[in-house]
C-alpha cells in the first residue's frame, strides 16, 4: 500500500502497519511527539491499522488536535487518581473542551485540598508510564464488565448504545475505561497539567437527574505553555467584569429583583454618567445631533406599523396583554426607531433640513429568560446612546462614513479601537421571510455599507443572517476575556422605513421625497461597555472616568482640616475627591487607596499643610513627589479634560 | 313666626311670607340683590313662603351660592334665546357649573356667529324683564304638557321621576322650563354674560346615546367680574400646558403610541436636560447625595416584600403575567425604594455612616386607563429625582428639615415657591386596613411631619386618607391654571420598610439596629415639573432654562459669516444660540424671535461686524443697545451661571 504523507511524499509498505509503526519508521522522534493520526482527513487513534493507499498527517502534540488527545488521556489519568484516592467514586464522562479536560464523578464534592491529591496521584500514574491498550467487548459483555466493576453510569452508557455493537476500552495498567479515543500510547505523553476547579454538574446535563462533581484541567505538551495558560487563567480571573465589577463594587444584583437586571451602586452610577453626558455633548454639541426623550413603551399599533409586532414579538414584554378593564395593551420599546420618527414628523422638513440626526440616552428591553443572562452583557433591560439620522439618498454615503468616524472617535477615546473587528451583517437569502424587503433592496443597501467600509479602509467579515429585519448593518464586535463575542456598536441603513411611516420631505421641487434612515449608536449600551472597559482597563480606568480620582490620606488627625482645605479645592475644580480620614495608619490607607485601583492618592502632614503642598502618588508610577496644590489641579484637570489615558509605568522587576 | 337673620337680629310677622317679601321688607337695596335664601341652612327659591320661626340668610348676587343662581337663571334665558331662533331644537337640560353654566340641546353644531345671535337674543329678552313664574303640575300632566310642547327629552326625565311626584315648572314670559330652581325673580337680574364655547356632548353622558350640542357660558352681578373671568380665560388658554405646550414644541402625543406617553422634542429634551443635570449636581455635590441607577423592574417576589403586591397591584404593569415559556413573573416599578435599599445593603453601613442619602434620577410607572391621561401631568411614565434617605432614629428631625429646605431651595431657584400650598397627608383611620402598620406607629410618625412643619414656621393643611400605604407625607401641592391641584413634591417617613427588609445598621455600641427611611423628591417628577413651568411663566421661561437662550440675526446674508462667529464663540460659553440666516427680511425675523418667546436676540449688520459688537435685544426690555460681544457675554453666562429669573419690563401702556 501507498501511504502519502503531508509534505507529499509517499512511503509504501508491504503489510498493514498502525500509524503509530509508520510515525516511528518516518523518525524516533516523529513517534515521540506522536499523538494521532489524520487519514484522509479523518483523526484516528494511534493503533489504528491502514492496510491500503491513502493520506496521511501524523498529528503531533504541539497542534490544537494533538492537544485534545492529551487532554482526553490525561482525563482518564486523573479518573484512574480519583479511584485510586475515592474507591467509592463512581466515574461517567470526561472529555477534553476547549482549552482542557474535564471528568464527572459520583462523589462527595472535591476541595481544592483533594484536587492537590489527585494532580500527586496523577504525577504517579504518569511516572508509572503505563500504555494505553485499547480492546473491545460485545455489547453484553461490555455492559456485564462494568457491572461487576460497580460502575452504574457507564453501564448506562453502553446500554445506550445500539445492540450488537462492540464496544471500545482503553486500559491503562489496570484502570480501564468505556472509550471510544483517540489516546497517547502511554501515559508519559502528559509532560504538563494542572488541574484548575471544580463545581457541581447534572449527570447528562438534567436537572432531574442526580447531581455530580465536575473537576476541570488541562493538559499541554510541555511546562511552559502551560505556565502560560495558567497565567492567563488568573488574569482572565482577575479581569472578569461580572467578578471585578461586583468586587470593587460598580454593580451588584439581587435574587429578589432578578437576573439580567443590575443594580448600578453610587461607583459605578458615576462612571456611568460621566460617560453618559460626554457622549450626549459630544453629539450633541460637536457632531450635530438634536436629542430626544420618548416613552419606553407604545400601543401594540406601533409596533404592528414597524413590523415588531410580527417580527420580534418573542422578544418583547407585553403589557396588559387579557386587555384587563379596558387597559390598552402595549408593549415595552426594544428599539427607539419609531418613537424618533414622529418627533420628526412633528413639523415638516424640507431638503435643507436634512441630514436631521436625533440622538437619544435610550432605555430598552428584552423579554429572555434568566438563565440566558450574564453579568453586565446579557441583560433585560439596558441603556443605549441610539439615534436615528433622516437623510436625502445623496447623503447616504457622507453620512454612514460620519458615523463610522463617531465610533472610531468614541472608541480611541475610551482605549478600545484596538479590541475591535467589523463585520458586515447581512440577511439570510435562504430564510426570505424573515426579513422585509426583497433581494434587490438587500442587494443595493449591503452594497452601501461595504462601499462605504472599503473607501474608508476598514477590514471587514461578513455575515449572512446576521442583519436586522429591516436592514443590514455594520456590526463593531468585540470579544469578552473568555472569547465570547458581541457586537458593541452597530450602524444600520434603513431604505423602507421612511414610506411605512408616511414620513418624507420637500424636495427641491416642492414635492414630497421619501428619505432614507440610519439607525445608529457611538457608544452602545453603557452596561456593556462599562463590561468592556473593566475587562480592557482590569478595573484600572483612565482617571476621567473614575468615580473616585484623587484620595486625601492626611498622615494623623492634625492634618484632617488641611486635608479638608485640598478636597474642597479639588472639588472646586470638578476634580472627584474623597478624604480618608479614619483614625489608621497612612500605610494601611495607602495600601488601600492602591488596592481600590485609584488614579491618584495624595498624603498630606506637618510640612504639606505648612507649604500649601501635596504628596502626589499614582498608580500610574508610584510616588510623583511634592507638588503645589495648585500644580497638582492643573496637572489632574488637564488630564481629565483631555481625557488621557496614562500608561502604567512598570518597574523593571514587575516586567518580567 | 319669628326670622332670626344672619346679622342676629329678629324679625316678627304674623302671617306666612315669601324670602322675597321678607328681604323686600328688610330694604329695597337687598330685594335688588337677592338670589334665594338660606333657610336653617338651606338655599332656597326667593318664593318660597315661610310659615314658623326659621333662621334665615338673605343670599345676594355678589355671594357664590347667589352666582349659580344667576347662572342658572341665565342658562334659561339662554334656552329660550336658542329657541326662539332655532325652533328645531330640543332642550334637555341646563345646570349651574362651577364658574358658568351650560346647556344642552339636540340641534346641529352652533358656530361662534350662532353663538354672537344668541347672545344678541339673550340681551333682548332680559330687556324684556320678564318676572320668573314658578308652578307645578302633577306628574302625569306635566308629561302630556312637554309631550304637546315637542320635548321628548323632557318627558323622558319627567317620566324618570317617581309616579305621584309634583313636577315644578318656571315660566318665563311664556318660554316654559322643567326645573327644580331656584331662579331669580326677573330675567333682569342678570347684569353680565357671556357665552364662551360649545362643543358635542353625549345625552346623559352615554356615548351609546344621542349626541348633543352643549354651549357653556358665564354670568355674573357686575360687568367688571365679567371682564376679569375673560381675562382669566384668556390667560388659561395662553398658559395652559397641554396646549402651549404643543405649540412651542416643547411635546407631542402620538395616538399609536398612546396616551399618557408624552415624546419630547430636542427643546423639551433640552429643557428637561438642563433641569435634570442642575438637580443632579445640587444633590450631589452640595446637599451629600449619592447616585444610583437601578432596573425599572423586578419579579413579584420584591413587590411581595414591598408589600406593594397586595396594596398597589392595580397600579402596576405586569409582565409575563401568562408565565409563558419560563418566564419569570415581573412588574415595572411604581417606585424607586426597595432598590435603593438593596444598593444600601451592598456594603455593611455603621452608624457613622448615616444618614446614608441615596438619590436617582428614576423613571416609574402606572397602568391607567387612556382616558385618564392629561397632557405632562396625568402620564403612565414619569421620570423623577427619587431618592430615599436611611437615618438613625435620632436624625429624623434634622434631615426631615434638610429635605424641606432643599425643595424650598429647588422652588425658589425655579421661581415657583409662590404657588405652593402644604399638606400634612395622613392614614384614614376609617379604613385601616388599606395601610401598613398600627395606630401607634401613624400617630407617631404623623407627629414627627407636624413637628417638623411647625418649627420651621410652615403653614399647612391636614388630610386624612391622603398617605402612602406605608407612611405619612409632607406634600407640596399646587394648582394648575384650570385650578386642579396636584401634589408637586413628597417628603414621607417610614419607620417600618427597614426591617422588613432586614437593614440595619452597626450603632455605637456593635449592635445591629434598624435605621429609619425618609423617602423623599427635591423637584418632583420633570414632566409635571414641565407643566407647571411652562404655565408660571406662559412659556416665557427664565433664560438658564431655555433651550434656546440666544438667536443671531444678521440683516442679510452678507453678514452670515459674521454671526456664524459671534455664535460660535457664544457656544464656546455654553449659551444655546441659533442663527437665523434665513433670506427672510430682519423685521420677520425679529417678529419670529418674539412669537418663540426667546430671552435674546442679537442683530448684527455692517456696523457690528466692524466693530466686533451686537446689537442686543430681550424680551425682558426690548432692544438693550449695542454692546461689546465680549460683554454680552459676560452678562448672559452670569445670568446663565446665576439662574437669574429677569423680570419683564412692562412699557406704560401695556400695564393697564
Amino acid at each position: 500500500m501507498k501511504i502519502t504523507l503531508k509534505d507529499g511524499s509517499v512511503k509504501e509498505y508491504d503489510s498493514a502497519k498502525s500509524i503509530y509503526e509508520i510515525a516511528l519508521d518516518i523518525s524516533e522522534g516523529l513517534a515521540r511527539n506522536a499523538c494521532a493520526g489524520e487519514v484522509n482527513g479523518e483523526i484516528k487513534d494511534l493503533r489504528t491499522e491502514l492496510n491500503e493507499d491513502c493520506e496521511l498527517n501524523i498529528v503531533t502534540n504541539n497542534t490544537p488536535e494533538g492537544l485534545r488527545v492529551i487532554r482526553h488521556t490525561c482525563s482518564h489519568v486523573m479518573a484512574e487518581a480519583v479511584k485510586r484516592l475515592f474507591p467509592n467514586a463512581k466515574i461517567t464522562i470526561g472529555p477534553a473542551i476547549d482549552d482542557g479536560f474535564y471528568y464527572d464523578f459520583d462523589s462527595d464534592p472535591f476541595s481544592r485540598e483533594d484536587l492537590d491529591k489527585i494532580e500527586d496521584e496523577m504525577k504517579k500514574i504518569i511516572k508509572e508510564g503505563n500504555e494505553l491498550k485499547r480492546f473491545t467487548l460485545p455489547r453484553e459483555e461490555a455492559i456485564k464488565f462494568m457491572e461487576e466493576k460497580g460502575e452504574p453510569y457507564k453501564v448506562e452508557l453502553i446500554k445506550d448504545l445500539p445492540e450488537g455493537s462492540e464496544i471500545s476500552f482503553y486500559d491503562q495498567g489496570g484502570f480501564v475505561d468505556l472509550c471510544a479515543g483517540p489516546h497517547l500510547m502511554n501515559t508519559k505523553g502528559i509532560k504538563a497539567f494542572k488541574l484548575t476547579s471544580s463545581s457541581m454538574a447534572y449527570w447528562r446535563g438534567d436537572s432531574n437527574k442526580a447531581r455530580l462533581q465536575r473537576i476541570y484541567g488541562s493538559a499541554f505538551s510541555n511546562k511552559d505553555d502551560l505556565k502560560a495558560y495558567l497565567a492567563h487563567l488568573e488574569d482572565i480571573k482577575m479581569r472578569d467584569h461580572n467578578k471585578l465589577g461586583r468586587e470593587m463594587k460598580l454593580f451588584l444584583t439581587a435574587d429578589v429583583i432578578g437576573q439580567g437586571l443590575p443594580l448600578f451602586t453610587p461607583k459605578g452610577t458615576k462612571m456611568i454618567m460621566k460617560l453618559q453626558r460626554w457622549i450626549e455633548d459630544l453629539e450633541d454639541n460637536e457632531w450635530g445631533y438634536v436629542r430626544t426623550r420618548t416613552p419606553l413603551m407604545a400601543k401594540s399599533d406601533l409596533y404592528k406599523i414597524s413590523g415588531h409586532w410580527d417580527h420580534y414579538m418573542d422578544g418583547m414584554f407585553i403589557l396588559n396583554k387579557d386587555e384587563a378593564e379596558g387597559k390598552e395593551i402595549m408593549a415595552l420599546r426594544p428599539m427607539t426607531c419609531p418613537f424618533q420618527y414622529y418627533v420628526y414628523m412633528n413639523d415638516q422638513k424640507s431638503y435643507r433640513d436634512l441630514p436631521y440626526r436625533m440622538s437619544e440616552t435610550s432605555t430598552l428591553f428584552r423579554n429572555e429568560d434568566s438563565g440566558e443572562m450574564h453579568g453586565l452583557t446579557r441583560v433585560r433591560q439596558f441603556t443605549i446612546t441610539e439615534g436615528h439620522i433622516v437623510l436625502r439618498p445623496d447623503q447616504t454615503e457622507e453620512e454612514l462614513t460620519r458615523c463610522v468616524e463617531l465610533c472610531n472617535y468614541v472608541m480611541k477615546t475610551l482605549g478600545v479601537e484596538g479590541d475591535v473587528t467589523y463585520r458586515l451583517s447581512k440577511w439570510d437569502p435562504n430564510n426570505k421571510e424573515k426579513y422585509l424587503g426583497d433581494e434587490s433592496y438587500w442587494n443595493q443597501s449591503q452594497q452601501y455599507l461595504r462601499d462605504v467600509m472599503e473607501k474608508n479602509g476598514i477590514t471587514y467579515s461578513e455575515a449572512d443572517g446576521e442583519a436586522a429585519f429591516y436592514g443590514p448593518k455594520i456590526d463593531i464586535q468585540a470579544k469578552n476575556v473568555y472569547g465570547k463575542e458581541d457586537t458593541m456598536i452597530t450602524i444600520q441603513l434603513d431604505c423602507e422605513a421612511a414610506s411605512k411611516f408616511g414620513m418624507y420631505y420637500i424636495d427641491e421641487n416642492g414635492n414630497k421625497a421619501t428619505p432614507y434612515i440610519i439607525h445608529r449608536t457611538s457608544m452602545g449600551c453603557y452596561e456593556r461597555t462599562l463590561a468592556w472597559l473593566i475587562e480592557h482597563y482590569a478595573g484600572k480606568f483612565p482617571t476621567w472616568m473614575c468615580a473616585e480620582q484623587v484620595r486625601v490620606l492626611p498622615i494623623s488627625e492634625k492634618y484632617a482640616d488641611y486635608a479638608e482645605q485640598v478636597a474642597a479645592k479639588l472639588k472646586k475644580a470638578k476634580v472627584d475627591v474623597t478624604v480618608d480620614n479614619r483614625s489608621e495608619k497612612i500605610g494601611y490607607k495607602i495600601r488601600e487607596a492602591r488596592l481600590d485601583r485609584l488614579p491618584y492618592w495624595l498624603i498630606v502632614g506637618e510640612k504639606e499643610a505648612a507649604d500649601g503642598t501635596v504628596s502626589v502618588s499614582s498608580r500610574f508610577e508610584g510616588p510623583e513627589g511634592t507638588k503645589s496644590l495648585d500644580d497638582f489641579i492643573s496637572q489632574i484637570t488637564e488630564e481629565i479634560e483631555n481625557k488621557v489615558i496614562r500608561e502604567e509605568v512598570k518597574k523593571e522587576e514587575e516586567k518580567q
